[in-house]
This record gives structure tokens, sequence and C-alpha cells, in this order.
């Protein structure tokens, strides 16, 4: 099942994706909901980001690639993580798939991507086992962990370095009945791929993550976890444009442009 | 005025206290509301806190005896912020006043409190400078942010360290038209003072805050700001009692315990 969040005059609503079209849902699939009989062309729906989360975390480095890289950025070793320790984002800065990744005055200009896998929970999740944690899932889609690596170097925090307005870009859509091992996700910037990794190569897996978080966290239906990301990826500019594809789920497409002046 | 949020059979409703009363609202103070014709007295109420934020903020160390404490403890040179940069708590993690605070099973058993101003954003913020910026304040109340030493210390997130279920105290109510400055803050650990200091000791203040974060990310009606603690507290065990008063806004009191085996 693929489900969105669309706009329908102004206002967003869920819907049900199916050969093509978009099925109009009232509520919400993390609550009760009706399928009404509103049916448009995909095509033709401005697509949302296909949910706003009540908690946004981030799997931290959760690939040895990526550990490696911005070590060999910084200039330092490599310090791999010895536990899944999960880091947030802004829900305000999410956006969804064909809108723009703004970059702020205050930045010389540059940012990166990070195309991660994005879990959806769908069950609340309290101290449940490895084996039950991906009953609690929802379903998949896709982030683009947009980063300003002078910012995150610099802070102490990564309010500035990854949590600008609209930095969050997920999408396009999510798709249940999936398993989170073996999705082949690629990052392309400009049509040039720059990573092509499977979630396959994860230190912990979305399981283990689930199952770790919530001995000290419950996760509630709407709460996203990203999964990390692989590589160390070159520098954006506005006037770029960012796409992650992941397998059976679709392509995340943004455009990176400059705040206004003024 | 001050503004709560209580239980009304079985579900919250925000009020308006005057004169030990709280007169139900229907609808919310950050977007349409009425004052309903149902008083309650204030004693024969539950209150809840006094609002589930979009996003917490943590204005992570925010004064010198805060830096000093901690490092002390590590046994490490202080070392200052330069700038303003935020963490993120998570809003999950919200309880009122009287409520609990459970120490997981995976904890040794001693929590740490930080008693902090808690400033709740009223207007949309967005590039305001620091004049305008406490125009977008909504009112004040009171957070503790629980804090588990060794996690924190172990772990490269403060996942563990400070967002555990149960773990971010905020109230008892929000006051409104009341400056930020000049606040007085005391800790009282099972009835002895362990803190009494002044908002007007803060390395950045509110307004500055406000400022610089909205250079990066628009705040929004609802979100919260936590404006960091003085000093590096003891430890609290299950068992214990511990309150953060404010002058001019109120006592926040809750009680720690530890999570049941099995």
């Amino acid at each position: 099942m693929i489900w969105c969040r669309f706009e329908v005059e102004g206002e967003p609503s869920y819907g049900i994706i199916e050969d093509d079209c978009v099925k109009q849902v009232s509520g919400s699939p993390f609550g009760e909901y009706a399928v009404t009989n509103n049916v448009h062309p995909l095509t033709q729906v401005k697509l949302l980001a296909p949910i706003k989360p009540g908690m946004l975390y981030a799997a931290g480095p959760n690939y040895r690639g990526h550990v490696e890289g911005m070590a060999a950025r910084r200039g330092s070793p490599p310090s791999y993580p010895d536990r899944p320790s999960p880091n947030y984002r802004s829900v305000h800065a999410v956006i969804g798939t064909e809108e723009n990744i703004v970059v702020p005055k205050e930045s010389a200009g540059a940012v990166q991507p990070e195309g991660q896998l994005a879990v959806v929970i769908g069950k609340m999740a309290k101290n449940v086992s490895v084996d039950e944690a991906l009953g609690c899932v929802f379903g998949y889609t896709i982030g683009n962990d947009i980063s300003e690596r002078p910012w995150q170097q610099a802070d102490r925090t990564m309010f500035r370095g990854k949590n600008c307005d609209t930095w969050k870009p997920m999408g396009p859509w999510i798709v249940t009945d999936l398993s989170p091992t073996g999705f082949r996700i690629i990052v392309r910037h400009n049509g040039v791929v720059w990573e092509d990794f499977s979630s396959s190569d994860q230190i912990w897996d979305t399981a283990t993550w689930i199952h770790e978080l919530s001995k000290y966290a419950t996760l509630y239906p709407g709460d996203v976890l990203w999964m990390g990301t692989q590589g160390a990826d070159g520098d954006m500019m506005p006037g770029d444009t960012i796409e992650v594809e992941i397998s059976d789920i679709g392509t995340l497409r943004n455009y990176v442009v400059a705040e206004e002046q003024g």
C-alpha cells in the first residue's frame, strides 16, 4: 500500500496511491480513517511530506563508510559508535518532494545531502524485543538529512548544522509491507550518482534500533526514525538538484536555493 | 493571566486560573478559543503539563556556574559556549506537576534535576530582531531537565542521558505578561535548597536566544525554549521529591520512582 499526503484546496489530506491516482482519505492512517470517493490523477496533485512526525529521530552514524568519510574530511581517525544513540531533528524543518532546500543568508552557501531510509512508526513501542520491533512499523519512506559541515563542526549542537528551515526533505510517499533490509539507496546530484549503497550495510538494523530506543523512550504512531547514510558527499550549491532514490519506494527530489537577501 | 491544561473526564482541556478556580476553555490559546461556563476549584482538577510543545528547545549551557560545575564533576577545565546553540528534547517525555519521574531499569538509579525557566512561544518568529523577540512570547512556565550523568557522558547524544519517558516535567501552568529577567529560580530536593539563582545570570537572555534561533529556524506558536540551569546538582534516588520554584510563576513538584522490574 502507498500512502501520501497532498494538498486539496489548500488543506493537507492523506491519500492512497493506486494506478497513478490518489484516492483521498478522511482522517489519518495513524488513527481512524475512511477512503472517500474523491480520486485525483497523481500528476495533478501537489504532494506534501507524507507525514509531519511527532518526533524525528536520526540514527546518528549507522554506516561504517559514513564514519570513515567524515573522519577523513576532518583529518581525524574514525570513531565508530559503540551503541545506537539517536539524535533529534526538527519536525518543523520537514518538507516534501519537489520543494526547495533554502540555504540561509548566514551560510557560505554549500550544503550536503545524506540519503536515508526513513522508518515510520505505526504502533506504540515500549520495551519491545528485536523480534517484535518490525511489527511496530507502519511503512518506509525516504529522507535527506541536509547538513552544513562548517556549522556542524563549529557548534556544540546540530541546530544550525542540520536543522534550518526546509532542511529535512522527506517523501515522496510511504510504502507499507516492505522489509527494511536490502533496500538500494542512490543519491544523485544534478543527475550524477554520488552514493549507491544498501540498507544491509547498516551497523545496526531497524529492528535493533527500535528495540534499543524502546527501552528508554516510548515510540508513538507517527514518529519517524531516519536510519543514517553511507559515505560523505560533496557540496551542493544553490541551483543544484538533489535526488534520493530507494528501491521499491521511489525518488525524493529537491532543489537547492539561496535565501533571499534583505 | 494564568493558563493551564487539565483533565476533564479523561480528556485534556485548556483552562484559565483565577481566584483558585479553573475556567474551562474550548479550543486553544495558540489558535481560537472560547471561555466556557464550566468552573472547577483548582484543588479538584488534575493538572497536566500546560503545553505539549511542537518542538522543545533546550538552551544548552546558558549559565557560567553550570559550565563550571559540570566541568568540575568531569575533572576537566570549563568550556564556555561561544554562541547560542540549542539542543532538542523529546516532546513525548513531557509530564506535568505532581507526576512521577520514572528511572528505567537500565539505570543505576541516580538522576539529577536542572531547574529551568521555560519560555512558551505564542507568535511565529522568523528573522526577528532582539527588540521584537519578546513580542513572540506567549508566557513563562517551569521545566526540570532530568539528566542521567553517566549516560550523558558515555553516549554520543543526549537520548538516554536526558530524554527517557517522563524526564521533562513542565508546569504547573503558564503565566503571561511577565519579564524574563530577574526571575528567582529555586531547586529543592526533599525540601532542602540545592540551587537559588536568578534568570539575570544567563549567558544570553531570552530575547537574544529567540533572535539567534530565528535566523535559521522559524519558531512556531506552541514551541517551548528551556533556558538552561545554574550549578550542578547532586543525585536524586527513587523515593525523592524534587521541586523547582520560580518567582511569579509557581512550583513544579515531581516524585522520583524506579521503573517496575519485569
